[in-house]
């Protein structure tokens, strides 16, 4: 069953652009590296400059397990802490194959919209070419109503510092990869909600963060 | 120089509540463990219950530098990213002989108040009582006028999500230190303002996030 969806995933990561994208993909189980906490500490910078690799599908699942991903299965627990366990985060992936929403539970991803959206998602960032040229970028959004339900008005701080909570888990994680990344703030909302399909989403979700991630060019 | 340091910072953590506190501490170099990051990732819960274990000089150094240290001397660039690198944290340490601040380019803490304020930390935190039980509280605190001359209305969202890499930091290497720790966003602005002396603060600071730290009671 592993290794069938591990072959999937590798298939879906493989393909050319415009080639075919299935509507889900099981991820591969989360790598683990030995770099300690304090070296991916010390040696996390923000990287702009990308080489042209793509990243493997083990990278990414990696990548979307630190930011959200399950530790109690039990429970539901996370890898970064909610505020009464609401958990308003959803984690988005954008690829050369299109955009992607991560499903912690599942440990899948299922795709949104197909194609390299890449370039627009840089022109919504204020246009930071970066965003286009960087193999994976992760956009942290929030459904706010899962946390305000409970904490009113003070729940849209915490909603930020949770999108930071996983960001940072993310740089970090990068590093481990021997990956780099730079978190992202500046970018019209409007039009990253628009490109997400965000509007389209059943809950009100608003985008917080969004982390370019690839190999840094050397 | 660095013995000299790491004898001095051993006394003033050794010595008893309303022992000699000096005005000023360098602190000994962080701790490395092996803990890899996908092991702190995984084994990260929140901690409520603690021994009634201090914490040794190291691990206090050590949670300081990993929420907000140096790891560029030449560029001033910090474990945590900020928004054009405006810096706008500061990071506030509460533990039985005082409250401190943290100066992360000298990597040493200068008091704010003598005495145990533990349980007046708690009740600012609206009766929490594991912070008054927790050995360490770093509060997360920010002078936003430093991001909002550069970024203005946005600044605030950054601020909060730079609070959100920080806390995640300090919560990650307690895992590795096998100590445990809780982020509490829930306190009395006013009241915790009023503990760190913040409205006595040269720029208006304000408090962001309080993490109790100590080891887990078993």
């Amino acid at each position: 069953m592993k290794k069938y969806a591990i072959i999937l995933a590798v298939m879906l990561f493989a393909a050319c652009p415009g080639g075919n994208v299935a509507e889900e993909y099981k991820l591969p189980e989360p790598l683990r590296t030995n770099r300690s906490i304090e070296e991916c500490l010390a040696a996390r910078r923000s990287v702009r400059g990308f080489a042209s690799d793509t990243l493997t599908t083990e990278q990414i699942a990696t990548l979307l397990w630190a930011a959200q991903g399950i530790t109690d299965t039990a429970r539901g627990f996370r890898t970064a802490p909610s505020a009464g366990a609401t958990y308003p985060l959803e984690t988005y992936l954008v690829t050369h194959q299109g955009i992607f929403l991560y499903h912690p539970a599942a440990h899948k991803i299922t795709l949104v919209k197909k194609g390299d959206k890449r370039a627009e998602l840089a022109l919504a960032c204020l246009g930071q070419y970066w965003v286009g040229k960087a193999p994976a970028s992760i956009v942290l959004c929030a459904v706010p109503e899962r946390t305000s339900q409970r904490y009113g008005e003070r729940a849209m701080r915490y909603i930020w510092m949770e999108a930071g909570h996983a960001a940072q888990n993310i740089l970090l994680e990068a590093v481990a990869l021997d990956l780099g990344g730079v978190p992202i703030g500046a970018f019209s909302d409007d039009a990253v909600s628009k490109l997400l399909d965000l509007d389209k989403a059943e809950d009100k979700t608003i985008p917080l963060y969004v982390l370019s991630v690839g190999t840094p060019k050397r």
